[in-house]
């Protein structure tokens, strides 16, 4: 596998996978990591990752867990392109399918109700404000510019199983619209757990799970917190990124 | 002041105050002094704790705030009349006045949007399993057999003015049914923190502030830790209760 000019190849830590990144467009950080840790799947179990860009999320899911199945629909041509050559790359042609499309039509074309779960790590911000370039890439994946948080759960509660769910990381300023928009669709939110950079700093994101015509009951998991006393990353957080000492 | 037989005088570590409860009756816990310092007040601002019980929120909100006042409404005279002694004990009459009646009824009696904010640590539980006394005094403050959630948050939003604020405190579970109901009565939950006994263990509490005709946006904060790692109150919980280094 050859990379283009401009473009990374970075250790996935599980597997032996790797990703193919453009060093100057959207690369994977935390969220993503932390998203695709706290989705939960089965053996067998079949996925949909909404907006995949790169295709980190099934990526790391599938090194994680055997005998599943990921698609992943993404709209922008370019990084649905970067997805399936790192796909290829670790030849998983058989287990992550890479579509390019927009969510917002997607019910058209996956299936109603067939999938086990959901996952997306969605544009976090409204767009408008502090826009250099509304048309960049960048902005696409950062800005609800071409999704927005009701067209995604929308999509997925059309297109997950009945007490099937949808995983999502977003910014905890978000909850309360997420809770009610979740609600609005009959995706009630069941489980929720919020990430603080420091033991005494405020949440920064929250990953949320919600169980299409589930009861509303939801479970607060601990806090996770992502740097200890001294700046370096929590025993979790390492653990997460799939770290060993070595590379502590 | 005398003592009643069953009866203890508690200290309130803060201006002197002290506090009447039966010993065998609802004793007020750390989810009350929570509450009572996360909820906001300033000078010649007036508020009222919908399920008051001892008084223990306003008589600790009065010590921490000059200048404030407090109407305390609890449906049981014993608890109603255990209240009134303790404020008459502490000297604070001309600043709290404890009303006996149900808060279903409250918007009756007490002028609409009025008040500047509203506290309330409600029953936590739905009525029902392991019920042992559905009539006794501690299931009334426990289980939501005489008030219910809607009932709170849907009286608060009848009495608090508009942009003043609901301080309530309850179980994570609950959080996605507040934020519902909360929106359904126009009071937009806008602040949250989560308590955690320990560092790696969930959240058992949650302090919610809503506010009428707030937009959503929520914002939460760190989360709150009770004990460290030896099991000892945490820096900030022996600061909240106002104990000083020597009676750590």
């Amino acid at each position: 596998m050859e990379l283009k000019p401009g473009e990374r190849l970075d250790d996935l830590h599980i597997q032996g996978y790797q990703i193919i990144q453009d060093k100057k467009g959207f690369c994977f950080g935390i969220d993503a990591v932390l998203l695709a840790h706290f989705a939960r799947i089965q053996p067998g179990e079949k996925s949909l990752d909404l907006g995949t860009g790169t295709g980190i999320i099934p990526l790391l899911m599938a090194g994680h867990h055997g005998q599943t199945q990921y698609d992943g629909l993404e709209i922008q041509e370019k990084y649905a392109k970067l997805a399936r050559r790192s796909v290829a790359h670790n030849g998983l042609e058989d287990r992550i399918q890479i579509h390019q499309g927009d969510i917002k039509k997607a019910s058209r074309f996956f299936r109603k109700s067939s999938y086990d779960l959901i996952t997306c790590n969605p544009p976090y911000m409204k767009p408008g404000k502090g826009l250099v370039n509304p048309g960049s890439e960048k902005a696409i994946a950062r800005h609800e510019i071409l999704v927005g948080l009701e067209d995604i759960i929308r999509t997925a509660a059309q297109l997950v199983k009945v007490a099937g769910s949808l995983y999502m990381v977003h910014r905890p300023q978000r909850l309360t619209e997420i809770i009610s928009v979740c609600h609005h669709y009959k995706m009630e939110v069941k489980g929720l757990r919020f990430v603080q950079p420091k033991q005494d700093g405020k949440p920064n994101l929250v990953l949320i799970e919600a169980v299409r015509h589930g009861k509303p009951m939801v479970t607060v998991e601990p806090t996770l917190v992502v740097y200890d006393d001294k700046g370096k990353y929590t025993d979790e957080i390492n653990q997460i990124y799939g770290y060993n000492k070595k590379e502590k």
